[in-house]
């Protein structure tokens, strides 16, 4: 966690900027995710040049999943991570990810990771995996949406709105639909907000067919939006003149097999917030519905007046 | 997490055994939570003597919550704690748990507590602390329930059912009444199960006024029963012969003060199950509606045909 707001800062709002063809945005990702090996268990990420004052959660977290699966048999299975964001990362200089190889047992490995910058800790993240069993099986049903191809993109949306955005956002590498307005729009719009909030998103193109990088895109992208559920709540605006946000927490269980350029629902909601923090629960829906992955994230959300 | 069931096994099932009085059982709780420090950062607890073959999970994941904010100023409150079970414990000998400092901020401490038995790691947990804050506030319904003293004990519940019970079960230091049946019971009943599962429970004795260990015992409760909602969901009891059952790792957000020594609702459902595993997730209730506290877990489950 952090004392200061880890979502995207604008180097400075642009509107009209193009985006990116996708498929150099999703190989630009596929890059990110390619660790350089320093030593045994000792990896070594960059964040991109331009985007950010600080480091995207989601590319921490999706970086020391990479490290912890590059010392696990492949015939194992990413299931669960769980991480805390403990500061600030700096997007000038690399990220070094030590994995302790935690237990090899006969079907669950365990990996802890840390990911350090000018001598600190930035994020810890432990992760499980498993080699794939049979057992019993049931799931959350998938809430009703419309077809992702019949909603505008987020883009054309906030464009309509005028939103500026930052270049980060632009060069996101995923496309989203939303299917109920993110809190960006909570101001346009009246009522109370549906829940869950859902959302379609996908990888702007085509991914290489390795499981565990699907883990990790889907674990970059289910950081970007969660903290919009709590905020809902309250018909607040992340864009809110003052107001301080921060990813405490991620966590995410993957339930079944998935990729992360098809697209996938992100259905959202928020238990409960009080004491300057909020928790957000997403479940996640291939298209055909079955529930893939569930995450939980907990926020630090400060309001101007506090 | 383990290859082997952490859940509780009989040292051989008794059924007429009287249950001692509940202030001894919850000063006996207390007394396991009173962790020996054996030098700064570093703490060694026990576990009963006589109950299982395997450490309880919830005793665990309890103190080394325990440890953890031994090394945190008191004015901070725990708000969060996510860990894996990774080996089981060995109830014979003392367990001892290091706390890493991971780091105090302005308003938020971290923490890392490995616990340790026979040269490695058995359970790792990591912890949020903060300085009480201001912010927004919502939280999920209560689910409606009847009082719990309208409710029959757990206890006089199975043994109407003549259900035999591990010795561990009946010193357990809680009070429960059941207002779903449980897995155990889960022959008992027709037609699918309710949804969320709901259980009273509370501290069977006074504890001390002292909010951390209100939130370990919170946290020893909460690992008992919550697989039971992934078991329901297939009726299966998880007093079936051959079932293999043990929990892979255990999350809890704390939302706002409470006291475990009232009554509190649980009310558990099952998001997904597949591959050998479940994943469970409870939210508690104060008995005036208050949401206290939401609880992730996923556990092994094998059946025995697998």
């Amino acid at each position: 966690m952090t004392d200061s707001p880890v979502r995207p800062e604008p180097v400075g709002p642009v509107h009209d900027y193009e985006r990116p063809d996708g498929q150099q945005l999703v190989d630009a990702l596929v890059w990110l995710l390619d660790l350089e090996t320093i030593e045994r268990d000792i990896y070594r990420g960059v964040s991109p040049k331009e985007s950010l004052q600080r480091v995207f959660g989601g590319q921490v977290a999706g970086q020391a999943l990479i490290a912890a699966g590059r010392t696990v048999d492949p015939e194992r299975k990413v299931h669960s991570l769980h991480s805390y964001f403990i500061r600030p990362g700096d997007p000038a200089v690399p990220i070094v990810y030590t994995v302790d190889r935690v237990r090899d047992g006969g079907s669950f490995s365990t990996r802890r990771v840390v990911a350090v910058q000018h001598g600190a800790a930035i994020f810890s993240l432990s992760a499980s995996f498993q080699l794939p069993q049979e057992g019993i099986d049931h799931q959350s049903p998938m809430p009703e949406a419309p077809d992702p191809e019949q909603l505008p993109t987020a883009l054309s949306w906030l464009k309509a709105h005028g939103i500026m955005l930052p270049k980060f956002q632009l060069e996101w590498p995923f496309d989203l639909r939303w299917v109920d307005p993110p809190s960006q729009l909570a101001d346009a719009f009246d009522g109370p907000s549906e829940e869950p909030h859902r959302t379609w998103m996908r990888a702007a193109g085509v991914l290489p067919d390795d499981r565990l990088l699907h883990a990790c895109a889907l674990t970059y992208a289910s950081d970007l939006l969660l903290l919009d559920s709590v905020l809902l709540k309250h018909r607040l605006s992340f864009r809110q003149e003052g107001l301080r946000l921060a990813s405490l927490d991620h966590a995410v269980w993957f339930h079944r097999p998935f990729r992360a350029d098809e697209w996938l629902l992100y259905a959202q909601e928020s238990p409960s917030a009080s004491g300057g923090r909020g928790l957000a629960m997403g479940r996640i829906f291939t298209r055909d519905g079955r529930h893939v992955a569930t995450v939980m994230q907990e926020g630090m959300i400060r309001l101007p007046s506090a």
